[in-house]
């Protein structure tokens, strides 16, 4: 159980996260990495529209401060 | 009585929430973790749409800048 | 009289406000705690659309970066 | 003459001042406290629209980060 | 010449400034004070639409926070 | 080569610069002062719209969080 | 393997960058600097619209709070 919000992206990390950004634009990928501004880097990751991806990224760097939603 | 509002989110732990984010979008689950920038772990969480369970998410992280109200 | 903005929240505990929120919603309800982000908690809360009750929340916790203006 | 912007504020204490907020609101009330948050608050204090008196409020908290303008 | 940007606000100080605000608001009037939040209070101040004035205020408390542009 | 971003702007004095600002407004003009802000002092400057030339004004002060892209 | 997210940026020191900025926009290029703030310069810099090339700008600066996403 985590005891803190971060320690859910700790848990998370090498599975697949879904990211919902400001603007309702989603990405999905493996989590590799994050920092205290919730900064994340994807691996693998996919932009979705409606559910479906979109355009495929490879690598990705989520800025922190466009996140609302993670689902690990 | 919680004297401050952090008070009640304390409380709330273990509890199922509603909480409206910016956007009018809203998220229900069991809250699980917060910290103090207000970013929340909920459990059996799911996105709601007019009121109706519209995507489920299981685990999901709220980034605390996004929340507008919580409903404990 | 109140010398300082917060002085007048500390008047208002126990006491029914009305807060204007970001995006034009309104919640009522009677004040229990705030902190110094203005977080707020209110007790047998309703949103308000258009001046009429639209929703009852029982408590509430509003974000303190949400509030426009308070009404005590 | 103020020679710091909040000396005005300062001198506009127990005036009328009319404060325009973001998205274009309008609150106009007699000015009984002020923080260095630029956080107000206002006696007989009331909402215009299209420059008419639209909602009277009384006491009035206006939290300084929805601030564009003050006309004392 | 200036060498700091607000070294171009003290060599403003009792000249017509132009401000432009977020949400392509414009103000004008001679400036009288600035803060480092680039607050300012102008003076003989008025709100254009269109480059014509459209309301007068007398002084104006401007919130830094809002300024997008100042041309002195 | 710059090996930080603000060396860019410290090799930009004295040269032209287009600036992109949030709500997608230009400016362009020569850079004449900078600070840790962002914030910028452009002489010559004019306002662009779709790529013209719309507003001409001498001397304009930038403030820094309304910037994007800075295109020496 | 990047362990924190600016270890990815760091790698892509003299590779091309697609950004995605708030708004939409996008801008892509090789990646020369970057610096706590997820400021940004790109050389051999394009905007992009609908994915296709719209405007050339040799060296730019991206503001790190524009910033949205990073795909190095």
């Amino acid at each position: 159980m985590a005891n803190r919000p971060f320690d859910l992206l700790n848990d998370a990390i090498g599975k697949e996260v879904l990211v919902v950004l400001k603007g309702n634009s989603q990405v999905r990928g493996t989590l590799q990495a994050f920092d205290v501004h919730m900064n994340l880097v994807l691996e693998n990751a996919e932009q979705l529209e409606n559910g479906e991806a979109k355009t495929k990224y490879g690598k990705l760097m989520v800025r922190g401060d466009s996140v609302i939603l993670i689902n690990p």
